[in-house]
């Protein structure tokens, strides 16, 4: 089964409203074993809607239709697909009386054409709605042309009614389970990662594999697409034992979970307690990493030493290393690293120092360079990161996740 | 003149993805006075590329493709664009020699598959990319047909390519002008907002007015479509007095500018040194603040104590203090205000204690609140903050903005 997601409104062609319905639609069609093939947006026009909605009748199975179902005069969706589909419009009685006990509870007079909402097609299935005003409703074509499906515009109206009406209405219909993991990987390009694995990707068909850049990283998707999501799952297992095989020294989750997420759960699993150092990220490292839950039982304290005094007075840092070395070198960093560790009397001390940018750069020390640290009882490592500038605030967030990634293989290999 | 938006990639079909660009993409090309009639996504397939670029070349004068640029196997939208524009592929020196000389810089090996990128169609207007590696193009139909500008997926990428090229581009091309402008507001609901304005906005055509919220704030776009932009500014400028009379006490920005950099710049005028002191928040007040170029100036270093043990040791707050009030209570924010002050010796500081959960709430102290404080020379202020309870990160957000809103607030006084 293959369908078109057809999102109404000129507020989306203004780009007031982010299409988020798109990306929710498309994941639960996808976990029903349906392929999404487009994505259409059309504004309050009556020719261009009902062009576009044949148009999708023909392309696909499916079209599902959001928007547009509101008691106002630029409310046309339900009129065109009736038209298109064949179908008149009458009262739906329960609709009619969920309308108006709404705005009774609500304490509002109910206008006239709010009466409007409770007009559907003849032989649709209504979805009431539990959180607004406009039912849904889906008419499959006598014809055998294809099933239309009218959802409301917000997205707590067209989730609720997605999980409670949708599901269960496609629910037959659907004729293949399709199961996917996202596995997510830092220190290889996107490029890189699929160059490697091109022995595995080519002429692959089933598991597919997809490789996404992301900021500092990249992730892999590996999809499968079979009768039962038994068998889906244990090919995207078996594919993902052989890219461990090539590329696992790279992947840090197998669930699409965040570096920041990761890091903290082996911390707060090592006992280990930590305090940071941070000169160029400002505190955004300790920001990532206790955004997760509980983590004050081993994140004790953070140092954001911005100025060299800071440096010197919170963390020990000799002026003089400063002087020598500069405030962006290996042995500052590696300082600074110790200095919160003892400061701070934790296990382990994190620190980084650089050139966030945009101004600062030297031909030595070009904006995006920095060293970053980690120090235990048993000594202090540092490591240098040159990232193509791509603005300050980019600068920042690699240099937090080459952070976070040391400590992560630091505690990985206390682990085992 | 009208546009389409076709966003290209399967991760967007799968719901990934939200499509941000479409919607960036919408509001710019508006304020060009270019009208959006369509947005369409479409999956890395080629006869589908092709098809939906042919029909949105029928429908539209313009076509903006956003995606599929990069260099692996999945990446064919200049491919398809230059077949469907009856153009040959060739080398752009430039756009090789600034690939090459990226990964000369990051020290990677440059693979075969990045050469591609650098092959674009003969006689396109080339952008090259700021941010990333792949290069976006404007290619205009011989016979008339339609004009097709590509751009790079990453919305990084596409906003600064946007902006730096293809904006000059299509200002020519323009037959209207539409002036706006984005005031925000801290301290009002949207809602409310738009109550005390509705003399204003209600059976207003130009300029326009629409209200949006946002996390912890609020932001109203002011649009006016003139025959010029200077007609169209004239009114928005007339508009935006006439807001300013009614709800100026709450606007802080009327160039659409971060609470966070409005906070930073006022900070760098004054001239004050500034330390802060943060618990709940672990920092993420500093890296907001200090993602402004040039902070070092006056942000002399920050303090995350998240155990008592550190707000006593860095911040001098007496342990009897925590002890009888509590650490999230009006005497020990005031205490951390005053101690990360004097121990940084800053002109002022600036705190924050509270309870970002999920964890940790109690009857008196629930999830959601927060106290924070400001201290000088002359004393320390207090303020507390119950937020609505939504979750432990955007807890930790609206506390931060309640903290840029207060620093921002003493600077004005200081300031006049």
């Amino acid at each position: 089964m293959r369908a078109s997601i057809i999102a109404v409104g000129t507020e989306l062609l203004f780009g007031q409203i982010v299409n988020t319905n798109a990306a929710y639609l498309s994941r639960e069609l996808q976990t029903l074993g349906i392929d999404v093939l487009y994505h259409y947006t059309v504004g309050d026009n009556a020719d261009r809607m009902r062009d576009m909605l044949r148009r999708a009748l023909e392309e696909t199975d499916l079209v599902i239709a959001s928007g547009g179902l509101g008691p106002t005069q630029d409310d046309m969706t339900k009129e065109i697909i009736a038209e298109v589909m064949g179908a008149r419009l009458a009262p739906d009685e329960r609709a009619l009386s969920e309308i108006e006990s709404f705005f009774k509870k609500i304490g509002r007079d109910m206008t006239d054409n709010n009466r409007k909402q409770a007009m559907l097609p003849e032989g649709a299935a209504v979805f009431y709605n539990a959180r607004g005003t406009a039912p849904g409703f889906a008419i499959a074509s006598a014809s055998g042309g294809g099933t239309v499906i009218a959802l409301p515009g917000p997205p707590s109206e067209l989730v609720a009614m997605f999980e409670s009406s949708v599901i269960p209405y496609l629910g037959e219909r659907a004729d293949a389970a399709i199961y996917h993991r996202m596995l997510r990987f830092y220190g290889i390009g996107e490029s890189q990662l699929e160059t490697d694995l091109s022995g595995l990707i080519d002429g692959q068909t089933d598991p597919t594999f997809a490789t996404y850049a992301k900021e500092g990283e990249c992730s892999l998707r590996i999809a499968s697409k079979r009768r039962t999501r038994e068998e889906a799952e244990a090919a995207v297992e078996k594919a993902e034992r052989d890219v461990l095989a090539i590329a696992g020294d790279y992947m840090y989750s197998d669930s699409d979970e965040e570096l920041s997420a990761v890091t903290a759960r082996l911390l707060l699993e090592s006992g280990l307690t930590l305090s940071s150092a941070e000169s160029c990220t400002g505190g955004l490292f300790a920001s990532a990493l206790t955004s997760y839950p509980g983590i004050s039982e081993v994140f004790d304290r953070g140092y954001i030493t911005y100025s060299n005094e800071a440096k010197s007075g919170e963390l020990g840092v000799p002026a003089s290393l400063i002087e020598s070395h500069g405030a962006v070198s290996e042995e500052v960093a590696a300082a600074m690293a110790e200095g919160c560790r003892e400061a701070a009397g934790t296990d382990i001390g994190v620190s980084v120092t650089g050139v966030a940018g945009p101004g600062g750069g030297t031909e030595a020390k070009p904006v995006g360079l920095a060293w970053i640290a980690i120090a235990d009882a048993d000594g202090v490592a540092a490591r240098r990161l040159l990232s193509r500038n791509k603005g300050r605030d980019v600068n920042r967030r690699v240099a937090v996740l080459a952070m976070l990634n040391m400590l992560r293989k630091y505690l990985v290999r206390k682990g085992g």
